[in-house]
């Protein structure tokens, strides 16, 4: 049965997506708005399965790159997506059959709808992160040796920029000062790959989950029932922490968005307290001196009362969370993906645990 | 008659060019060997006038951007400007008619003729400043409203970049970033306008007069005549100062090599000191708390016994130079020449006085 995406499953998706962007991906705000904007002029959005793209034909990522606190303020000009699409068009030298989203997240689970409305091109069903990733090397095509460029950047002036780089470390380093000078964010055409390799490597089904996670933490406000229960459920998560925002240093560099969050501990939790350290996306959560979630597994704040995700840009004193740790795609596990995402990949001096034993040792909590 | 550059012309030319680079456009050592190396290989390069150029034709630079200092070190893999030129020529969809130089400078005047030799393209006997200057947009061409984008870079790695800018300072700003990080230095495909456009805003002849410099250096050497008078002459320059390099301030940020040169007088200039600042090439010339000289005209420190141009990255502590100032071509001293390449657009607050009338005020010395 095909499958269309149209307003509301917008809405439900990019509230899902936050919740999987582990802080990062970008308030969902600002994308949202694009893509319900896009489809109430062109039209709902077909989503197909990885399984309908023949193997042969080509599909790319539209994505947003950079400090998602950059965008929430200096916002898009709408055309960005197109424009790096009909560069990467001219680039390839062949139509794609489908675009699909780089990762989970606010803002890069509803760009490839701006493009796929305005253009009529079906968006594929899956991701490369499962979640949200701070840099462009951390893809499930990237750890299995399959190159992330050509990659066309644009920004909201009106520059574009084509990457083609010698590898996908040399790609972010080069898009990254780029977007930089571009202003802090740009809006990418990347991840070109075959459906052959879509089908072989990609985490099919994101987006449902997106839209899935979105839908049951609004349907648990509607009843008044308990969101963040709703949330662990149909995430296989794990309630970590809970209590109060009481530091957050922020620092946005011009490529990242860097910091620290220290909460203070609430009801069970009183008298503890949790720091989590973050590059866009929450990479690690410590209390009492040991982790307690660490990437590649997703770490997450959700209002205490509303279970809505707090992305690491929205975090401020006085918030009320429940922190939350959700165990990652078993692709990230391997010693091919702890490489790429792993604790020491970001810099910290850890074994990489899986946020199941990590909640068992701690009792259940 | 058609005219053909071979070996001996390029190391005339590369000779010359250095003097016209005004401390800049690079040491002539790298490109003079690529350009002497792919002449040996594939045979001399023609040498075409603008004239020869038909109006609708398609022409386009091949250039080096970056810290000469870098280059110096980290030196070329050789393939650079014919990676960008195939670039260049998808982008564009039509093969260039013509190669041409943006500047006189060591580098930037031998480049265009490693890919010239071994493409069999001819080489345009003009270029867009008639000396050197440290920025993208400082060319007749952007003075007259024609952009120098779309821009191609590539480094030694095999990454390259495509820049399609809205204006000339935004593709200075990206292309400067993305070769910082590419390793301080890129080689560009770049400039590409039309033969019409050639004959209207380009400096007609630049290379034959950088060739001519070089020659009359070479044979005044040869002659045992006076070297730095004889440059003196083809250039209309005026001898500024005569001293030794008692201390050089050079900084090089991963864009531009900035920095001073201090120089104690000798002989007739004995008891002054003379300042010359720098971004790349030599902006300012200083004594006795007046200019000598200042951009656009041009400042060249030569070797006080054998008149080698000494570029700004060769400049030491104990060098005995004199210090030499040329006038620019007239289409710099427009005030639209001026908002861009005058002594304000470097951070200065002076007004431009052409270097003969300075020279006069100083007493014809």
């Amino acid at each position: 049965m095909r499958r269309f995406i149209g307003v509301d499953e917008i809405e439900d998706m990019a509230l899902g997506a936050t919740v999987l962007g582990a802080g990062g991906g970008g308030d969902p705000y600002v994308g949202k708005l694009m893509a319900i904007e896009a489809i109430r002029k062109y039209g709902d959005v077909e989503l197909i399965t990885p399984d309908e793209v023949p193997d042969d034909a080509v599909v790319v990522v539209s994505q947003m790159m950079g400090a998602p606190t950059i965008m929430v303020e200096k916002i898009c000009s709408g055309l960005e997506p197109m424009a790096t699409y009909d560069e990467m068009v001219k680039e390839l030298g062949v139509e794609p059959y489908a675009i699909y989203a780089v990762e989970a997240g606010g803002v890069n689970s509803t760009i490839p709808f701006i493009l796929g409305a305005t253009r009529r091109i079906p968006v594929v069903d899956c991701d490369l992160m499962g979640r949200a990733f701070p840099e462009l090397q951390m893809t499930t095509l990237g750890i299995n040796g399959v190159k992330g460029q050509p990659a066309v950047l644009a920004d909201e002036k009106g520059n574009t920029v084509t990457v083609r780089a010698i590898d996908d470390r040399w790609l972010e380093r080069i898009a990254r000062q780029a977007t930089s000078v571009m202003g802090g964010y740009t809006i990418l055409a990347s991840y070109m790959c075959t459906g052959r390799q879509l089908k072989d490597f990609a985490i099919p089904g994101t987006p449902t989950l997106c839209e899935k996670i979105g839908r049951t933490l609004r349907e648990a406000r509607e009843m008044h029932a308990d969101p963040i229960a709703a949330v662990l459920e149909v995430t296989r998560g794990h309630r970590l922490f809970k209590g109060k925002v009481v530091d957050v240093e922020r620092n946005t560099d011009g490529m990242f968005v860097r910091g620290r969050a220290v909460v203070a501990g609430l009801d069970d939790d009183k008298g503890r307290e949790l720091v989590i350290e973050f590059q866009n996306e929450n990479i690690i959560a410590r209390a009492d001196g040991r982790a307690l979630c660490t990437s590649p597994d997703l770490i997450m704040s959700l209002d205490m009362e509303s279970g809505t995700p707090v992305t690491t840009e929205g975090l401020k004193y006085g918030a009320r969370i429940v922190v939350v740790g959700m165990p990652c795609d078993d692709q990230w596990r391997t010693p091919e993906g702890l490489a790429v995402v792993g604790p020491r990949a970001f810099g910290y001096d850890l074994d990489y645990v899986p946020v199941e034993e990590l909640a068992a040792t701690e009792g259940g909590r």
